[in-house]
């Protein structure tokens, strides 16, 4: 069996047709497809709409063999996914008794009233594989009917996604048992533009053919996804494991993490590692940065607290005087560096990080849009590192706290 | 003339079905589609492949008036869109001078030579309507066949939107000149469900043909969208104060905004109508709370900043004794109320506001996951109230700041 399958995805919403969100489900879908090798042929929308649901079934069923649907799993009359699905297969719909408990249960845990309609959030297309759904009501299903596929996933990203990884894509794999061996591996990289790194690597981009090597540039991060299709496990390992170590040659420095890593994480797991606390005194990211360590499950072995800075009277409290502010300014390198330090001292932490700029839209202190400086005090060892960030005002936050993690990580790491 | 054009957008683009960029020209085209009045009815997405998009075609045309291309006009080898429409429609492709004259001069410009492939941009389908490229090289165009319109524009957005803007959008409003006027208007709430509120206004979003009333879950929010198809201005605004009223009167109390109002746009607003300044003092969240407010312009003239009191011994820097997390517990009605008081009276700000509760996963205190006490201290008025978040941690924390916005915008205004 080495016959690709055909996959087309199929998004229901009429917010889609409306305009009101954007369809980043059929791109992470498409990414997802592609890397365990199942070439993607279609994207198709449609509005709750079951007639022309029913009309897009029988196009997409003449020209693709695996259909993923996203959306219209929920409670309100719109969605009418599962229904119209059934109808075509000539399916009936059936209540799922686990997945009912596990809605019954969340309703219990808030203690709110289940109306009627929740109840149908339960219900399955006979037959199917039901996917569990573990951050939210709706269960997704897989159904095999006449040598198609049909995949079906709630459309809020934040189940969708943990469904696919958990369900999905073991799904889909255990399909194709004897395809080539797919090895996707994703390098992690910040302080450094997609186009300086894809500069660096340009001569063994165009020359790989396994793994390809596929740069792409995230806000403030740039990812490589490299893809290998082997005949075997040990060969992909060996071609994977060259390609990564030219990479680092060239641009080691920038890179802090593979596949699901996140900045956060990775800061995490080297204050871990070390044994080490943290505190953060933000200014223009506005608490970003605290919140970004704290989203990580087991944050409060490390993360101690932080001020937010953001008035001049609260960075006095953090040791910038009136006469600093006067000179040199609170977007200043001797800023960063009172702030990291007496937020260590203040907090009593292992490692105190701050972080001021110019956010903008306005310039400050005749200080350009963008300027930041970052400080690090690990004990004794107190660096300040400035740069200038692009965007807008919230692309600069958001960029301006992963270079802090980032510096971080760096700073961490070095003292090991 | 009143009959409404149905519209199908159609993205072509490899790039897309490998997941590398997400299609957001389907959002804005569907936006300003929806907002002339045009229904839009399918999105598709189809690779570089002449023989895809032709088997496309077939089916678009069938189903749809007005068909919107996107994407593979450029110069290099994938970019078909012109040529395979061109033989669809048995038409042949020319030279437009102007575009030609605009290309070489671009070429000129920055001093670089002009490819022979870099010609092709300059052609279009005969008889087309030439859409002029003024951030680009390849013009878009308007074809009109067979009692279909095919409009094609480039692929980067910062090409297609002020072309749509300057040329297509002029052209599809002279196509139907009596075309009814359309209204749409956005209500935003926050502190309730999508099927809760959906119950309270079933039998009004049943009966409404204009405005229709369209409820929209997004994290921790509903927004409700009324679109309303009117013969005059007038009229759309009457039948559209009726409507708001009725909502208003069953839902009121959980509105915040309006149509671009974000929950930390709505709450400076209040603060700076008061003439308030506000410090926060959050656990669970991290510093998200702080954060989403110093994210928008001007915050500096309300947000003073914030202590985010992660760990036990700085909620002690905030009043929190050990006293009361052995009796009590950090996760409680009182600490919530002492963390808010005490960030007033310790940053000199008028609302003080605190957020304690468990993110998860694991429960802590023995306090479920997801319960929340969110406090809030403005002058001798405090205030404390107690819910439970579904979802993931993440979810969890992103939620619990919207909710401590939300309290905090009723609070103030209540206080007016």
């Amino acid at each position: 069996m080495t016959l690709l399958m055909k996959a087309e995805l199929i998004s229901i919403g009429t917010e889609l047709l409306l305009g009101q969100i954007v369809n980043t489900n059929a791109q992470y879908l498409s990414e997802q497809l592609n890397a365990i090798g199942i070439p993607v042929y279609y994207h198709s929308v449609v509005g709750d709409n079951p007639d022309r649901l029913k009309a897009q079934l029988h196009i997409s069923t003449k020209r693709s063999d695996l259909l993923i649907f996203t959306g219209g799993l929920g409670p309100t009359k719109d969605d009418m996914t599962k229904e119209t699905i059934a109808q075509f297969l000539g399916c009936k719909l059936t209540i799922d008794q686990l997945a009912m408990e596990q809605i019954e249960r969340q309703y219990a845990r808030r203690n709110m009233h289940m109306t009627e309609n929740n109840r149908t959030q339960a219900t399955i297309i006979e037959g199917a594989q039901v996917f569990n759904n573990n951050n939210g009501m709706a269960p997704g299903m897989a159904v095999k009917n006449n040598g198609h596929h049909f995949l079906l996933f709630p459309g809020p990203p934040s189940e969708l996604k943990p469904m696919f990884e958990a369900y999905g894509a073991p799904y889909l794999i255990a399909l194709y048992p004897e395809h080539k061996v797919v090895h996707s591996k994703i390098m992690k990289f910040c302080g450094i533009g997609e186009s300086t790194l894809e500069d660096k690597l340009q001569d063994i981009i165009d020359k790989q053919t396994s793994p390809t090597i596929a740069p792409l540039a995230h806000e403030g991060e740039v990812v490589i996804r490299l893809t290998s299709f082997s005949n075997s496990e040990e060969q992909a390992e060996q071609e994977m494991v060259q390609v990564i170590e030219e990479i680092q040659k060239r641009a080691g420095e920038f890179q802090y993490g593979w596949d699901n890593d996140r900045l956060e994480t990775v800061l995490i797991e080297a204050l871990l590692g070390q044994n080490l606390t943290i505190a953060t005194a933000e200014s223009m990211t506005g608490g970003l940065v605290s919140h970004l360590i704290s989203s990580v499950s087991g944050a409060s072995s490390v993360l101690k607290g932080g001020i937010v800075c953001y008035a001049n009277d609260i960075k006095q409290k953090l040791g910038i005087s009136t006469d600093l502010i006067a000179t040199e300014g609170v977007v200043s390198e001797s800023a960063a560096r009172l702030l990291a330090t007496n937020i260590r001292d203040q907090y009593n932490v292992d490692v105190g990080v701050s972080i001021t700029g110019v956010a903008g839209p306005e310039p400050q202190e005749n200080k350009t849009v963008g300027l930041i400086y970052i400080g690090i005090a690990i004990g004794s060892n107190v660096q300040v590192h400035k740069m200038v960030i692009g965007g807008n005002r919230q692309a600069i936050q958001r960029r301006a706290a992963k270079r802090v993690l980032f510096q971080c990580i760096k700073a961490i790491k070095k003292g090991e």
